[in-house]
């Protein structure tokens, strides 16, 4: 029941980036999302994704690997779109 | 070091919130934040700190509930702005 619990909150955790990623690819517009939000952000699922791998946690390597690639692809929106929404 | 990288970990996860709610606040502007982002992202970190509630474990209930309320107060910041700009 715990188990199941947390693999939900991870999956949500992971998953609630998708619309984002969508979203600015089609609108290819990011001015509202925050530059900093996600740097930092990133920085810290990084940074979970090392503490998955040195404890050798699968669900936190596989949660966070997930989202690390979501963030760095919003990340990368955010900086591509940054000119033009300025 | 291994705890320290966790909580380095979770501090940045859980600050990163904090520029984009200011950001919203500042341009009284979201249309760029996903509606379906935050509201997965909202309910993901409310199972998080039900999970660590129930595993007793503080890191896990402080910063999921730190986080919990920043998200909460951009889907609000979403929802509020949401007519002004789409």
């Amino acid at each position: 029941m715990l188990e199941i619990i947390g693999y939900i909150a991870g999956t949500l955790t992971t998953i609630a980036f998708v619309p984002q990623v969508l979203q600015i690819y089609k609108t290819k517009s990011a001015k509202d999302v925050s530059l900093a939000m996600f740097l930092l952000f990133t920085l810290g699922v990084f940074m979970w994704l090392a503490y998955g791998i040195m404890t050798r946690s699968f669900p936190v390597v596989a949660a966070n690997g997930v989202t690390l690639l979501l963030s760095l692809v919003i990340l990368y929106f955010k900086i591509k779109y940054r000119n033009a929404n300025s």
